[in-house]
C-alpha cells in the first residue's frame, strides 16, 4: 500500500508525461501501462503520429516499470522500431520486464494503436541506482 | 531557393515540434540542427530532461535531414544512448548522414547540453519513398 | 514441399553458420529456430561466449526467418540486448516475426540457455527485396 | 609497458576471434581497430558476408577499446546499421569512445571495406565492473 502510494506521487511528478497527455493507466512490479489520446500537437510535418511521441509514449511506461522496485532506474539505451502510421484515436503502450539483476535490467514496450495493432516496438535498458525512490519524491 | 521553401514550409507543418519547443536552427542535403530551450514541462519524475524529449529533439533533426533530398523519408527503426542527465538550459542536436541509397539512408545525431557535453547518442534509418515533399506539403 | 526444399538448400548455403556450428532446427512462414553446441571456440578473452557468436546465432535466425516468405530480406539495422554470461552447452535462438509489409519487416529472436534463462535479445529489421529466393539458390 | 603486455595477454585469449580470423592492429586507451580477412566461411546464403561477422569483427574491436582501463568491461546493448554487402578483400573496425562514466561506457565502432566505404556502424554500451583485467589473464 505505502509503495504503491511513493508510486503514484512518483508517476505524478513526470511534468512531461503531463504536458504530452501520456496517462499511466496500470502499474505493479516491473510491468506498467500508459495510453495516450492523440491531439492535433501530436503530429508530424506529413499529418502522422510524430515517432518523438510514440518513443515518448512508451519511455513513460518504461520508466514506471522500471521504477517500481523501490530504487532509482535510469534509462541508459533504447531500441525502437516503427511500424504503421497513425493518426488519430488512442495509443497504447504495455511494458513488460524481460531481465532484471541488481544494477541492469532491460524492458520491452509494445505500442499499438486502437484497432490493436502493433505500431512500435522499444526494447530499453536501464542503470538501477541504489537510490531510495522515497528520497527522490521528499 | 525553391527547395529551401519548400523544405521550410515541409519543417513549419511539425505540430509536435512547434508544441515541444524545438526549433530547427539549420538544415540542408543529408544535415539539420536542432535546439530546444529547457522548461518546466520538459522534466520527469527526478527533476531531470525526460528522455522521451532528448529523443524527440533527435528526432526533429532526423526528419529534416533525412526529407531534405526532395522526397518523403519514414523512420523505422533508431537506437539511442543516454549520457548524462540535465536540469536546465539549452539542448542541442546535430544530424548527420551516414549512409543513403535510393531505398535506405542512416543518421547519426548528436545531443549536448549549453557546456557541449554529450547527454545523447541517436543513430536511425529511414525508408525513403518515391512521394516527393512537395505533393504533401500541397 | 517445393518451398521447404527451396529453403533448405538456402539455408545449406550459409557457409559461415556452419563454420560457426550453427543449425538452424526449424523453420516455416515468419519463424525459425536454430542451436549451437559451445565449443572452445566461442569463447571470448574471459572464458564466457563472445557476444558475436550469440548474435550470430540470432542472425542465423533472422535470416531464415525473414527469408521464409520466398523472396530476399537483408538485415538493415539490428539490436541486442545481453543479460547473463554462459560458458559451455547449447544456446537456443527463436525468431518470430512482429511486422512485415511489402518492403520492410521485423523479428525479435530470444537467445536461450540449457536451463531456459534469457541470455540475448535480439530486435531486427529486413529489407524486402523483389529478388525470388529460388533465382540466388540457382 | 606493464598496461599493453596485460592487455595484449587479453586479446590473445580471445578464442573467437582468432577462430573468426578477426585480429586487433593497435589498442589504447578509449580506442582499437580490428581487421578481417574475408574467406568462404565468412559468407551467408546469398553469397556476402554474413552479419554475424561484420558484428563480429566491430565486438572484437569494442572489447578491446572498453577494456582498455584497466578493469573489466561487459557488453550490454548494441545497435547496429548494415549498408553495403560485400564479398571479399578484408574488413576494418574503428572504435572510439563517445561516453565513460565509472559503471557505463558507449562505443562507435565504423566497420568499413577495403575501398574505403562504411558498411556497417555499431554503437555499444558496456557495464563496467570493477575486476581488474590482471585477475581475468591470470
Amino acid at each position: 500500500m505505502d509503495d504503491m502510494e511513493t508510486m503514484k506521487r512518483f508517476i505524478d511528478r513526470d511534468r512531461y508525461a503531463r504536458y504530452l497527455g501520456a496517462e499511466i493507466c496500470r502499474w505493479g512490479e516491473g510491468y506498467a501501462s500508459a495510453r495516450l489520446e492523440l491531439r492535433e500537437e501530436h503530429l508530424n510535418s506529413v499529418n502522422t503520429v510524430h515517432g518523438g511521441v510514440i518513443f515518448s509514449l512508451a519511455d513513460c511506461a518504461f520508466s514506471a516499470a522500471s521504477n517500481s522496485h523501490g530504487t532509482v532506474a535510469v534509462a541508459i539505451q533504447v531500441c525502437i522500431s516503427f511500424f504503421k502510421a497513425v493518426s488519430g484515436g488512442t495509443l497504447h503502450a504495455e511494458a513488460r520486464e524481460v531481465s532484471r539483476n541488481p544494477k541492469l535490467a532491460t524492458y520491452m514496450i509494445e505500442v499499438s494503436d486502437d484497432s490493436g495493432s502493433l505500431i512500435g516496438l522499444f526494447q530499453g535498458t536501464v542503470y538501477r541506482k541504489s537510490t531510495p525512490i522515497e528520497e527522490i519524491i521528499g
